[in-house]
């Protein structure tokens, strides 16, 4: 029994170490076509200020998969090509072609960054203009952070770009994120995009919303970046990090014959397996069932790729376990303010045939007569013909990163706000007013349902 | 009409703004025995420390209840007898003794400190030992603070006590707690209440456990209190905190001939109303349905006695809703722990006829490569026959106080450890690991099961 993975990171390598802990003897490959294996990817807009390492997001050495755990992984090794009916993959290595034969297969590619189609983009890319997945990035954005530059222009304004916002204003920068959307994080209300506006105003980092990047030009490597907008001045910027999203890596499936499910990702069944015998894709670049939809969808994020890998790496070696719905639960930190959301946007509920009612309320996120804390906004989504919650987002100083999850059981559980209006929820004058802020939003909704 | 509200705290209060809510022209009495209305009980340990003032403890001051919302409050009333054949109450009030009839009646009566039978304690009462359960009890503690004590002993290791020697730690006495338990907080597992152990043993607060306090004697006003123990050397102590626990006010009702229920308090039906016709009852002098055992409880908390007390006040005034059950969901601040905990404990479960399997984790409050943070310790209690969970615990410097709630909707929709572990919890890296350390203890739980 051989079983081969292609992709080395969050998915890949728990489906590899899953595989081993349940059969010692057979024999699993792990094909990664950078220099890396498992880095916690998530942490490296945290590791851009002075003083932290990038290589610090290293969680399992590569010496640990191999010795101790027996996997047999190959760096540097670029699958090109899969022949499902020879059970066969094909790329290049160090020491040029290979082609190795599969008993199971499991495509772990997961996604790569967009590189938006903006003159002058493609010059500066790897020597100025920079993208922040892969551990490589980090190391080169670290590096390109060493010769000093004073300014950075962040090209998305998104999670990783609001995220690498902070870590680059820590580090001493100068730092203007650009949006092509009206607004930023359009799945928020809008009392809590206001939120987050406010917090990078306070920070000293604009935001242009509505401009598009048109241009980026540089005299010469020394000199910086002139960074020409839709609706606004140029700006001058020594660093431009782009940050505009990603897709999912399926061109390899897709060349195979395999069927592709939302966003052109991997379309996989509910053990996981795609539409190829044998060939399992679980992680960034595989599709999901969405909890509440029940439709494909494409959620690229740690927990999913994760957990999706370690049940691939099950079911690899005989087992018949049912990955879970996921629901896109996501929380991140932006300077002092949580923001957390949960299960589908109005819009999304509309157009999965729901019918969305929401409520909104803001609270305080201690005691009134406890120094500290601050506000916490909430707002909760339900259907008005079944009643119960369809999701949820949270902004706050504290307590939103935590708080979502109890949106998040609602949600599993199928229960609506009058369940919720009637738990027995925590409280402690440090923690949040005896009725707790989901408890205000329940009420609200359930006015209004 | 005229409603009735014996008690003008918490529940009290909540009954009484409700029923004004609800009916704009019902007569409103409320006959609160002290000179304090609807405090933030809970607020009094945190309010020990130089620069905090008792007062601030007032959420809703008198004049709002009287002239806005039209609540006949009146203060000193002490109730004394409940007629409730005549439907009516009698007392006395600061002009003398008073009677008074009613169309609906609500007992909020509350709970007391209970005064532990020690030699030496009458004495002292209120002049060297204090209890620190009302607003009342603040101010006569903060007064004696204000004399410059440099030591206190704290009789009782539970909620108020830990809180209080925080409080008085703060405040820069030097603080002692003696429990008459083997051990404190017996709701969490041994390994959780080994933390707070060590909390207190890094914060300079020594812990007596199975310790009694057998006698204090002071021999003059201005001398130090001495406090002898059973199993300890005696001590000194310029102040001695009595916080061994509460009890329900429920004599009023139990003369007037009222059925009672756990721990001697107020026996209410789903709708709180007591066994005596057009009485009802809400807060920490009556009882509540357990949400797991089914049973009649005695848990005095905050939450429980502002819900329930809304919920009599509209039932009072015709409206017909059911108050949800409680299980007892618990946090509090210890230095720089969370404390948590829903649902039964391990003895309380067998006791209730369950078959309880436990399971404990500790794991990293941040993703390893993120400074600060600790330690969450999560101990979750599953039913092996129903495979249900049944309570929780949770430790730690961040997240436990948020994150019990998500144990607490489980608990309210009957889901077990296979559910819990399917749920996409929120995941980024300055706020725990990609697995929450919740689905980790899940895991666990499920192999034990």
């Amino acid at each position: 029994m051989r079983f081969v993975v292609i992709g080395g990171d969050a998915a890949g390598m728990s489906a590899a170490s899953q595989a081993r802990r349940l059969d010692s003897v057979a024999e699993v490959v792990v094909l990664e076509m950078s220099r890396d294996v498992s880095y916690g990817a998530c942490g490296l807009p945290y590791k851009l200020p002075p003083g932290h390492d990038m290589e610090d997001l290293q969680a399992v050495s590569l010496e640990r998969f191999v010795n101790d755990r027996k996997i047999d992984v190959r760096l540097e090794h670029r699958v090109e090509r899969i022949a499902p009916e020879e059970h066969s993959v094909h790329g290049v290595g160090p020491d040029g072609p290979f082609e190795l034969s599969y008993d199971r297969l499991m495509i772990a590619t997961g996604a790569r960054v967009i590189q938006p189609p903006i003159p002058g983009l493609e010059a500066l890319w790897g020597s100025g203009a920079y993208p922040l997945k892969t551990l490589q990035d980090g190391r080169d954005l670290k590096a390109a952070l060493g010769a000093g530059p004073r300014s950075v222009v962040i090209i998305g304004g998104g999670y990783i770009g609001l995220e690498a916002a902070e870590g680059f204003t820590e580090a001493g920068l100068s730092v203007t994120v650009v949006e092509a959307l009206p607004e930023l994080l359009p799945f928020l209300p809008p009392e809590q995009r206001e939120r987050v506006y406010a917090e990078a105003e306070a920070r000293g980092v604009p935001v242009l919303r509505g401009t598009r990047v048109e241009r980026l030009e540089r005299a010469a490597a020394d000199e910086p970046i002139t960074v020409t907008c839709s609706s606004a001045d140029p700006l001058q910027a020594d660093l431009v990090l782009v940050a505009t999203g990603v897709r999912p890596n399926a061109e390899i499936a897709a060349e195979a014959g395999l069927e592709l499910g939302a966003s052109g990702s991997v379309a996989v069944d509910e053990q996981l397996f795609t539409s190829a015998p044998d060939i399992l894709s679980a992680g960034d670049c595989a599709d999901a069932v969405h909890a509440i939809t029940g439709a494909s969808t494409w959620i690229p994020l740690a927990l999913r790729a994760n957990r999706a890998g370690k049940l691939a790496g099950a079911n690899a070696m005989g087992r018949r376990k049912a990955a879970p719905p996921v629901m896109g639960t996501a929380v991140f930190k932006f300077f002092e303010l949580q923001i957390a959301r949960t299960g589908l946007t109005e819009d999304e509920a509309t157009k999965a045939g729901f019918d969305p009612v929401a409520a909104s309320i803001t609270a305080a996120t201690r005691a009134h007569y406890v120094p500290g804390g601050g506000k916490l906004s909430v707002w909760l989504l339900a259907d008005r013909k079944s009643r119960k919650l369809l999701g949820g987002a949270m902004v706050g100083p504290e307590g939103a990163a935590h708080k979502i999850d109890t949106v998040v059981a609602c949600l599993h559980a199928g229960l609506g706000p009058e369940q919720l209006y009637e738990m027995d929820l925590a409280y402690a004058p440090p923690f949040g007013p005896s009725w707790s802020p989901l408890l205000t939003c329940a009420s609200q909704l359930i006015k209004k349902l």
